[in-house]
């Protein structure tokens, strides 16, 4: 049988949605967990506002075995994710004993301020994500892992983060590439899919110096049957250029 | 009374959840819906599964104004968001005679094969998108927006669309930069947030140059309050740097 585990991941960043900031955190979340054999399964890029964020965390966080979210943990007014994610736990939001302790080390005398202390407010029962960058730690409730949104301390964080989660089957790729449009491999390719119900073919058309070319990419668990698989392709390539 | 108008996207493609990819379509959407008054308010990404597609797909399009996907309508067996639109709209999934047209001129005689022709299978009453670039069109249902997921074809759809779509009040921004950290400006800016509620003022860290910075972006309909307050946040500044 194969071992299934899934995750979310929830951007909440308004910068984002109005276009002045391109995400960086998906795509490095992404690859991360397809390492330690974690499937994404759904991304949600949502607004700074305290019922979305509830929402969308309790209802990932049944649906997954992992949820992400990125974003609202620093010491601002816009930067309410603490508080949110004590709210979709039922549990109190307050000072975290352990965070309080690494943020007043981290400051120097005196600038240990109300403003950085938010920072030491968590919710009730979570467990610290060590930032090696900025101090201010990110957390995890129960399945529910909360990280910066500066894609510098969400990296060292997930790193962090990464070696502590239960992957299960890593999913494995292949990619074959061709010059040969998307229409004319189409038939091929579906045999072929229809062939090995346990890998999933994919294929994604690009331009690259101006002509359209396809990837086609196999996913599965079993590495033999994506070599064969692979091979089929490129068989299938190779009869179709020389036709 | 503010008018505002609503968006939400959803990014059909296992190549961005396996971190294969890195996307590339939600920061020009965003612009684009910025630039004629639409807000985003949330996007999704979601695997290329029917059920979820159909799902996501009937829950936002009552949630939101309009609604733009972006992939899977290519000639390929991966390739299933038209059939699964229509799912969602309870029509049926069948030749359109106007894009069968558009394709069968488009192809050399003879190169209109059966894969080919898949690109012309729609939901009963789609509109067309045209595409200038490989001719195959995208669609619209209702407040639902189809478009393909290569970039540069995705870009062409989006343009003819955002043409022929109402738009609200503008969203317009003034940013402010300062080499301050987060939490020195954190309770003067919460001040400023506090007088000026109609103005969305967010806090965004960043490294440069291996220092943190803070970009502070105001957003808000009406510029002159936008102007207003974004002097009170350069005014906030220039007393904490010479504090």
């Amino acid at each position: 049988m194969e071992n299934v585990v899934t995750a979310a991941v929830v951007i909440i960043g308004n910068e984002i949605l109005s276009g002045r900031t391109q995400d960086k955190n998906i795509n490095y979340i992404a690859l991360k967990l397809g390492e330690i054999g974690i499937r994404l399964r759904e991304v949600r890029i949502i607004p700074d506002v305290e019922a979305v964020i509830v929402d969308t965390v309790n209802t990932l966080r049944h649906s997954y075995n992992y949820v992400f979210t990125c974003g609202g943990i620093g010491p601002t007014h816009d930067d309410i994710t603490s508080e949110c994610i004590a709210r979709a736990f039922g549990v109190e939001y307050e000072v975290n004993p352990e965070a309080f302790m690494i943020l007043e080390k981290h400051y120097p005398v005196g600038e240990f301020t109300p403003a950085r202390q938010k920072m030491a407010m968590l919710p009730r029962g979570a467990g610290l994500v060590l930032n090696p960058v900025s101090a201010a730690p990110g957390f995890v409730m129960e399945n529910v892992y909360v990280m910066a949104g500066v894609p510098r301390i969400m990296q060292a964080m997930m790193d962090n983060i990464a070696v502590t989660l239960k992957g299960g089957d890593i999913v494995h790729s292949r990619t074959v590439s061709t010059s040969l449009p998307e229409s004319k491999i189409a038939e091929g390719l579906a045999v072929i899919q229809s062939e090995y119900e346990d890998v999933d073919i994919g294929s994604y058309p690009y331009f690259k110096d101006g002509n359209l070319g396809v990837s086609v990419v196999l996913r599965g668990t079993v590495e033999a049957r994506l070599d064969s698989a692979s091979d089929q392709v490129e068989a299938l390539f190779q009869k179709l250029m020389t036709a």
